[in-house]
């Protein structure tokens, strides 16, 4: 296979110093890149280079020597073949701003960041093409906590890219023997796909908090999967990505797992906590409470997409509805054809 | 909404005396429908009828008045307007002759036994057609941990039939306030969905077994569902139909379940023991193990699909090979397009 050098990447930047930001740095390190993390802060990215390990966010996995790490967007942007935003989707344009001077004009990007802007909808992508002007863009999703990426247990990801040798350039930066990069051609599909499932993961965490056990989640987890993917395609989508890694795999990972935050947000409603409660308990960002919000705010309403479990999590969260009713209002719907009109006239 | 006394069903046999044909003879009973169920052992029929509890596969929930039980095949099928078979796979044809007679033989059945035979790669609709003649037959299918159907826990499956208005009939009599039943025309894929995706429950727990994560668990679960709707789709069923209930559903509520038989003969292989040791240990049919042999089996070879995760499992159980070297192998094959022909040509 042609390694991450021969195909040209010698030199990478990772824009963010988040579990996942981390986990990317050290992935590309170990395909023999000189890779930089970039940290907002200064004093952080001091304490982790000198440290050898992101104690804060990813603590335990020891910095390889070709790992390093700044705060300074010119500093770290020289020289660059590759680079990656993995940086919270609300942050976003505000970080991209910091290297709009830096960042040669065709210098494709790698996002990896789940989520949708608040009061405007777009996906990462999106505001980095506003902020930084048009260029490639690659969506680098799927099933990834940061830890077990970063301890070499197997993965699988998407890169999602409408340049297919972009998409596929990616995968020769990334690719390692316990860390599969498929390709799509769906980049916005598979952005959409990994916001959105996190507004279902909040769903699953409701049931578990609920108690509502094993059936009444996947159930939900299934119809969920066929709820985004109907409003993805409304939004110029491939439906397809939706049942993929980008969205599915995602979603059963976050559903499964202790660790995720969205599904504790979830959880935590459905044991009888108020949102603000949950939001002031946690150090990290639970992309999905921001995403719901976007989906019925401003920028989101036009598409009419029926989308009954998004609803009720729009209710429980913002509106104080009770999660037990919200359970019970989904179940009293009328029952239908499982796939009505899902993926009518696809044709490839 | 019609109750099913309304649309013509007031008398049931449920066939079968599992944890889930006694879970589904609850649900019908409480749907206001006589209903006995049919145990193939007349001893095992007078202790649960005396005392109103299946104390072996269901403890702990009691039948309410109109709920029977039989071992007469006659008796018991006297004036049914409805037969549900829920009966072990490799039994079913055995169990389905002491009926010929018993039957009239334009009855339409509900079938609920989710395999395959091994030698002959029959579905149980399949097997019963043979059995018992032509006659309509719906497919019962989705994730329901019986336990939790049988407290009123939510679940949701999916009645799958070429004749519309029977599906919509099974609807009606089982559907319920925490029940819902979903109707879909591909009968044949809800049933080879679930009988394969226990294939790939296997696999998830070797994962588990081996200690591999969530994010491998769930890459796992999304490739496996691909290659099962690859290979349905070769064999006639709808693809949409792997995503929906019957498979991306039911594979979710295995994969997430600790009761789950074929993930937990998949977790104790992962842990080093032989198949003979796991099976030995079992009480209950893990269905999955079959299905595998089914899938390489003289029948099934003509199809010419890649599967390369039921492969591997095939190769764990029958050819004893070394679990993480199976898992190994799968991370090792090139990366590729992520659905690469899967829903070509698909055309509604």
């Amino acid at each position: 296979m042609t390694t991450a050098n021969d195909a040209g990447i010698r030199k990478a930047l990772v824009i963010g110093d988040g579990s996942w930001g981390t986990a990317l740095a050290l992935r590309l390190a170990s395909n023999s890149i000189e890779t930089t993390l970039w940290s907002a802060f200064p004093e952080q990215a001091k304490r982790i280079g000198d440290a050898r390990e992101n104690v804060k966010f990813l603590p335990g996995i020891r910095f390889p020597d070709n790992l390093h790490t700044s705060a300074d967007p010119f500093g770290a942007s020289e020289g660059v073949d590759l680079v990656v935003s993995v940086v919270p989707t609300q942050y976003v344009a505000q970080v991209a701003a910091r290297f709009e001077d830096a960042l040669r004009g065709d210098l494709p990007i790698v996002t990896a960041s789940k989520g949708l802007e608040i009061d405007t909808f777009r996906t990462p992508s999106q505001i980095l093409r506003r902020v930084l002007g048009e260029r490639t863009i690659c969506v680098l999703t799927g099933p990834s906590h940061a830890e077990e990426v970063a301890r070499d247990l197997p993965a699988s990801v998407v890169a999602g890219c409408e340049d297919e040798d972009f998409a596929r350039l990616v995968q020769t930066a990334f690719n390692g023997e316990t860390f599969r990069v498929y390709t799509t051609p769906d980049g916005y599909g598979a952005e959409l796909a990994g916001a959105l499932k996190n507004v279902i993961a909040i769903a699953a965490g409701i049931c578990d908090g609920l108690g509502l056990g094993d059936n009444a989640k996947s159930a939900l987890l299934t119809r969920g999967i066929v709820e985004i993917a109907r409003f993805g395609r409304a939004r110029g989508a491939d439906v397809r990505t939706f049942f993929g890694l980008a969205g599915l795999g995602d979603l059963v990972t976050t559903c499964m797992s202790q660790h995720s935050r969205n599904r504790a947000v979830g959880e935590a409603i459905g044991r009888g906590k108020t949102l603000q409660q949950v939001l002031d308990e946690m150090s990290m960002v639970a992309e999905g409470v921001w995403t719901t919000k976007a989906l019925f705010g401003p920028e989101a309403n036009e598409d009419l997409v029926s989308m009954p479990i998004a609803e009720q999590v729009h209710a429980v969260l913002f509106e104080g509805k009770d999660p037990r009713e919200a359970v019970l209002d989904l179940m009293r719907r009328e029952p239908t054809g499982e796939m009505d009109g899902l993926f009518e006239g696809l044709d490839a």
